[in-house]
């Protein structure tokens, strides 16, 4: 029995407490948030204690700690635990600074502790399906990869002032999902964004409709679109092509009912919230962190993938804000 | 060059006039129809010459007669055109009675010359695909045919009077590609029907919406079911299942465009009329006739195809009166 | 806080007991089966205490029973559960004789002990919906419901023997969904099979490939076809046809990744077991079947819904058997 | 009835030669080829009489010209052709560098006789469809555009090098597209390419695997993606994603047959080859071509159409040289 204590019991943090609960191999034995209400109902849903972070940082028959806290307390969250000998589960990002990020894993590699970071796409069963069959070389080598993200609809203004803008709040998945696939690290990244969704976001300085070209040392080419506002729900799609063929992964209708009239034929939207389009993502990455500690195995994605992701997001940024293309230098990985 | 003289130039009859004027192998022409106008226009179109039934069937230059005039006149002019040494093309169905049938089949035996029925559907590329692929082997031994026939709308009171009726005047085209796909001769069939789509179709005598079923001595099963109408275009579909797996085939809607709002995703209906669903069709057929008159191999479909898909009709027809299932005696045939 | 008790805990009832334990307005109290070692695994799965069915009957403090025991014992259970004031969910089919059904509803009506039977596939996300949305009257009057099931392999042919056969052990879910989609009563059916799967089914005096035609008095008609063996995964799709269109709903793909390559494009099998294509089905059913008794309204799919699918797999089988369409005579229901 | 000369009977020059002929209200009179053959052979199965050059232009009695020769002569003879009068249709591009399209317009604008490129892909019925929906504003203001276009297999590399490079020779098809959809000018483009299909092309200085985003003043984006193969046919898309949904349309699989075994479900390749692909495309541009010289308005796509496709084929040739985005400026225009 693997024992956990979850510091943080928001949205995220709610789903990830109740995974830990439901599975016969890890307890949830205590959560700590910043709201005491917060932690007092995920606590009673699971039979978990209420705590505060110092005790669960501090108790040491906790094995575990997920660290699902505001972004600014990543990366301190994370050195105070491994070096309490815990294995940590992080939200992405560790943190905003690429800087910040780099010493936290110097702490964490010092430590010998496992941290995984949770980028919970990789473990989507569709997409972790789509990326066995090419490793397996279902369609040969890698030439294109193709991501596109769309939300249903933007943040509130005050979220997209403090989130790091949209290549690092957002895209931040697509450039992990996108690495995850080249098989190459990108070495230039070029981008272009507007704010076309809600111009109050475009006063706060960021965009909302973004596209984003990367290339590999190799000559591999990704692609990737962002939109913070689809109509028609939370559109997620990956395509690769590669020498011989196409593989690609797409969205779930609510339902598979179709009706034709004489309108045409129509299907339903997709499905609407990433808490329901990724609950299966959620379970099998939990399961996938729990599997790594107890064989001993680094867990993926790493705190190297959390790193490049992060500079990826930054490069992106500084290619919009300058109108340049970035290098990715090899002295920065 | 094959010299062909066309017998009825109306709706069907110009489809199969403009084609054989457009293949570099053939040529029409003759043209006869009861309608000075009709005959005149498409001779024009082609470069044939308006000219009487009497004519044609005369003209010793004239290889090979389409028959598309009224159903009725059907059989006497096959046995006409026979006795003349022309190779025919006839319209579905030979004659609404089956003995009628018979004994214009024996006079085309007789004659030697080639016979063949137009049951375009076989000729679609899309069924004729399945087709081959069933022969192949793909999805092993055949279990159950399902075929769904539905028509944009309903014809006008006064061509139901005179069809023989939906089993024989619509579904007898399904009857015709169930044989096809069955690969073993039906031997029972129960039939229901009612008049759903419009009153006076069931004031006539007639249904608009049937159901049958049918079984081969093997067991195999064909299910077929007819709508008089769609208000999602001309539905055609056929679905096979077999022993290691399923073939189908369906719709082609009226373009590829897509549309995902709040409201779903959305495509075109399907294409509305059989003269644009079986164009392509329509060309094969008249390949499939032209080939085996030249090659000098019998044409199929054959009369005797097209006698069969009649007797099923007729059981059908017999079925729905007397709320009875209806054998197919092995004598009939 | 509804209690629980279980009566049969193999595959099915072990799924609706870890649902009761799961939802936090139930509790299973009570599991009882044959086998000690099924009922000690699943108690200690969820925190129920193992017992014979004659304490769980007897408790008081049991508010309802699920009863997932053999069909035989079904319609005594059943009977006693009533007798002994608890609300009853029991699995399909009551018993294989129509009339015992009768005597065993008549004894639950005395009782008016709520009573709901387990046609899963109503309570189908996709199917609901459809269902849903045909009485919303999206597509006009029903004219013609198509129902396919195909089980991805055949059963033993021990559990053939004393299945009641496939119309009644395996169709009787279609006869259930052709009910609920129809809207009317079917006046009669008639059925055709064979055993093409498996000799040995055919010998044990069963079918393993069948279809079926009813029609309501109103004129509308069902189709059914059946299949003990799909190499694609569990098949299970219906199609309805009205005046104004087409609803449909279908099967789930394991996942929504496609390939195209040479040999073109390819997508998954269907989801192949139906614990995994219907999990989401029994939680909707328990559902209806808490609230219904919460609330005190009949739950549905009520005994008169499994007297009546069960008439209509007598119906079919005799059909079948003897060859002639059988009629639903009014007074039998 | 207008009177066409072709000046060029290849491949295209074919086709347009065989629409010309095809149509009522067009006939096809002189064709004109390096090769005497290709000349003859069109000019044997039109009806039209094979000509040189210099006798089409010069033939008073010629109302129209379909320029379908290689693209270094297409400027000369669009000069000469509306100075004679003709009405020009001229295959893209007018010529590889810009200065000379603008030249060649000045000319063509003088002389007051209609131009039209030949950009096929905007009369694709689908795209066409696609286009005119957007315009409806079926999913208000258009945020973002991306293309793929994908060829079957690679050409020559001896064509490759004669070709202008892959943005000139192939995706200056998507820059149409791109702007066609846009609906505003892009001004600045940045392009990334590699040669992984085949090396012999990086050899030959160009690439074969490229993707472009492009942005307009307005912030709308366009991603473009191409390849010089795909294994599964000719794959040709368009997604429009805008502030009420998305519209896209896509490719035409050979048949609509699907299997489905154990395997999984599997759809046949999409149509292998342009011409079969933009049959309807051909048709309707040349009833585009003939509708706007009868009716006296400007053709589309326009001289002018031709040079903003070409100036985004060369600022995405730099782009890619210099590793630097390119601004479209207005001047240039």
């Amino acid at each position: 029995m693997m024992r956990f204590g979850l510091l943080g019991a928001g949205r995220i943090g709610r789903i990830h407490g109740l995974n830990v609960a439901a599975r016969p191999d890890t307890a949830l034995v205590a959560v700590a948030d910043a709201s005491a209400d917060a932690a007092g109902s995920l606590a009673a849903a699971t039979g978990a204690m209420a705590a505060t972070a110092e005790d669960i940082l501090a108790d040491r028959a906790i094995d575990a700690v997920l660290v699902c806290t505001p972004t600014d307390t990543h990366a301190d969250l994370i050195e105070q635990a491994v070096s309490a000998g815990k294995a940590v589960f992080c939200e992405k990002p560790v943190d905003l600074a690429a800087e910040r990020i780099r010493r936290c894993l110097e702490i964490v590699a010092r430590s010998g502790r496992p941290l995984m970071i949770g980028f919970n796409r990789r473990f989507d069963p569709n997409f972790a399906a789509l990326e066995a069959r090419l490793r397996r070389g279902e369609i040969g080598a890698v030439e294109m990869v193709s991501v596109i993200s769309r939300d249903p609809s933007p943040p509130p203004v005050d979220y997209v002032r403090r989130s790091g803008g949209l290549f690092r709040d957002m895209m931040i998945h697509d450039f992990d999902m996108a690495r995850f696939l080249l098989t190459e690290e990108p070495v230039e990244v070029f981008a272009m964004g507007a704010a076309l969704v809600d111009p109050a976001i475009g006063e706060a300085g960021d965009v909302d409709t973004a596209a984003v070209v990367m290339r590999t040392a190799g000559g591999r080419i990704a692609q990737i679109s962002n939109s913070r506002r689809a109509s028609y729900g939370y559109d997620q799609r990956i395509e690769v092509h590669g020498a011989g063929g196409m593989l690609r992964a797409g969205n779930i209708h609510e339902t598979t009912v179709e009706s034709a009239t004489g309108a045409g034929f129509r299907a339903d939207p997709v499905q609407n919230f990433f808490l329901e389009r990724y609950a299966a993502a959620y379970r099998a990455e939990l399961d996938a962190f729990v599997t790594a500690v107890r064989d001993g195995t680094p867990p993926r994605p790493s705190g190297q993938d959390g790193l490049k992701a992060q500079m990826l997001a930054d490069a992106a940024t500084e290619s919009w804000r300058t109108g340049k293309p970035v290098a990715i230098t090899a002295e920065k990985t």
